[in-house]
Order: structure tokens, then sequence, then C-alpha cells
């Protein structure tokens, strides 16, 4: 009756807008969760969201070192065929976090055991070093932080006093942006996702749409469904 | 850009389902807030909803005391001719609360000054003394308690191992119900409010739903409006 049709969730960070599901979701029995062990604490004592979620519901919590691949499990615990591995990125905490613990952002590698396909999923991310960039070229489907299309469009919308590298997210266009390095890698699906509502991507029949298509990466949507 | 529409937010508990959108709103510049030093005290400490929508936007707070009218501002602090009054009800403190502060459940009355007209808003309600139904007497609209039909409804339907009163709502038949309390009161619109999706009043053609529209009262719905 209050079955909540997923089997597990895995967080890159401890953001509201990418945990408060998480109490949401509440009413299901259980609903598995892995993180790394700062993003647990963030979540543990800093936003409560853990306990204030036990109060109702069993949260069996799996924690994900950095660099090491860890099985994703069925909510009934057998096996599903899939791995998971986070990589941290450079960012910051989220803003009401007390303290910012090694993990807590990370960009995840998610691996088909038997055939080695992979997706790599890193929804905000501060800047693409050489190292992240080689780990995210192994990767058959790349969702890639895309919120903003410039650095300086929060700042210039009024919507923040901060730029986009400021909130540690990598603009798009530009020198140093991530559409000119994501446009080497080798990956066979390029996306980006977590794209802001104020980024002119979003507009099918923008300039900027235009740029991030001839450069051979698409901008997903909801319902987006890739087979690899 | 991230403007909410809302003057403010006047809050009867500090139950997940309750209070969990003063986060989500937290992209609004400033949204104030009404509540009772008990249910203040459970957002800054238990489910940390305060400290946490803090770290984004301003959330200006007027206390609310028991059993007086408090003025309620616009957004930009201006009159609007309305008083709130917090009367305490039978209850328990939410799930996760680590204490049970007087005042941790409230009614509202909200009143017009100029003309007297009333509104009494009860969305959760663990028991009708005869102070408490004298005071809802006064309302010209009153939104009561609707969560539950019968006290073993949640039992029966396996969604909880607590009755509808062991979970604090009155249920709306029998002896002792709501409705035949309710049927009673002279208040010109008696409108239940807080439905739970088991609840057969919610069937249109259910002898449920007739019986309550027999005693007088209606069932609400979204985007329900009413002159007073």
């Amino acid at each position: 009756m209050r079955h909540v049709p997923i089997e597990g969730v895995v967080l890159t960070d401890a953001e509201l807008d990418h945990s408060l599901g998480v109490v949401l979701l509440r009413e299901g029995k259980r609903v598995p969760i892995y993180a790394t062990a700062a993003v647990r604490s963030i979540l543990e004592y800093d936003s409560r969201i853990l306990p204030v979620t036990r109060a109702f519901a069993d949260v069996p919590f799996t924690e994900l070192p950095l660099d090491a691949a860890v099985p994703l499990l069925h909510a009934d615990r057998s096996a599903s065929g899939l791995t998971v591995e986070a990589l941290a990125v450079p960012a910051g905490p989220p803003q009401f976090a007390l303290a910012a613990p090694e993990g807590h952002t990370v960009g995840l590698i998610v691996r088909e055991t038997d055939t080695g396909r992979t997706c790599a999923f890193v929804p905000g991310c501060g800047g693409l070093t050489p190292q992240l960039r080689d780990r995210l070229a192994e990767a058959d489907v790349l969702l890639f932080d895309g919120t903003f299309w410039s650095d300086n469009e929060p700042v210039a919308l009024g919507i923040s006093t901060r730029t986009a590298r400021q909130m540690d997210h990598v603009p798009i266009e530009g020198n140093g942006g991530s559409l000119e390095q994501l446009a080497r890698l080798p990956c066979r699906h390029r996306v980006y996702t977590h794209v802001n509502n104020t980024n002119p991507v979003l507009l099918e029949s923008s300039p900027e749409r235009a740029a991030v298509v001839r450069a051979g990466l698409i901008v997903g949507d909801d319902g987006l469904y890739i087979t690899v």
C-alpha cells in the first residue's frame, strides 16, 4: 500500500535537493541508501535526514569507500549485476554543513559486471582535473554537471552573489568550460544533466543548445532513456 | 526569479508532512513562519528544519502564544486585517521528536478583524473536548481532521499497527466520532480536511461520503474555495 518502487538510492552528496527525497520516501518500508562516510555524517548530524527518517522507516545503509567498486544490491539483498564506485570531485560542502569531510561530494561510476558497460554520473563538479577526465573517459554513457552555461550566469541574473565556479559548477562555455573538455572524450553518449532553469541550453532553438549538439553532446530531459 | 507567492506560513505542528515544505521553499528569499514555541523547538533541534533553511534564506519567525490572537502580516510586514490564534489540541508529538513540549500540536482560529468572520483549521486532533467544541462553534468555516473514517482503518488495511485514535486522529464514524459531534455545531461551512487516501469518504459514491453530506458536512478537495 505504501510501497516505493525504488530498489535503492545512491547519493552523490548531502545537498538538500539531492537528499531531502529520502525523507519524502519514508513511507516506503525500507529504502537502502549508498553514500560515502562523509555524506552519511552530514545527513546524520547536520541536516538530520537519517535520524528523522529512521523514526518512520528502516534505512539500510551501505558505506561507499572512495575509488573502489561496491556491489549494488536489490532491495531484497539479491545481486543486481551492477557495481558503483565513488570518485571525489572538486566542490564545497553543503551550505548548512558544519564541516567538509573528504568525500562530501562525489561522482559515480556504475558498471555492469558481466559486460563492463559503464555509466558515469557527475551531477555537481567544480573542476575537471586530468585524473577525473581519464576516469570519465571509461564511460559508455556520461551524465555530467550542466548546471550553468556561463560562469557569470547566476550573478548576472541576480539569483546569487556567487559565480558558477564559486558554486562549484564548471560552466559549459568558454576556455576551461566543460564543453571543450567533454567534446574530446570518447564516450558514446555524453549528456548534460542537473541543468538549472536559467541555462539557455534548455531552449531548443538557442545558439547555446546548438553549440552543445554540434560538439556531440545532448541536453538531458525527464524520461531520457539510453540503451548501451 | 525565485519568488515564492506565499505571504507567510502558519504551522499547526512539526510533523514532517506539515513542515518539510519550509525547506523546499528555501529558494524563496524569505518565508515568514508563525508557530508556537513548542513547534519552533522541534523544528530547531529535532528535525533541524529551521537551521538548515536559514543557511539558504531568511526565515522571519513569529512565535504564537496559546489562546491569544496574533496579527498575521503580509511578507512586507504590512497589516493583513487577519489574526490567528493557536489552541492546543489532544495529540502526541512527531515520532522523531525527542520531547513533547506543550503546544506541539495546535488548531488555528483565523479571524478577519473588521468583520469578525472566522475560519477554524484543525487538521490533526486526537479528541474533541467540550472546551474545544465551544471554540470551534465560533467559526463560520470549520476545516477539521478527516484523516480516517473508522478507528480500526489503519490497522485493518495494514498501513499501521496503531489505530486512528492511537495516531491522534479522531475517526469520523461512530460513537464519539467527529461526525456526530461536528453535525451539532452551528458553523455555516464544515469541511473535512487532511483526508487520508484510505478513507472511503474520498469515493464520491460511497455510503460513507453520503453519511458526511447527510450530516451537513463536506469533504474538502484541492482548490476548494469558500466565500464567507
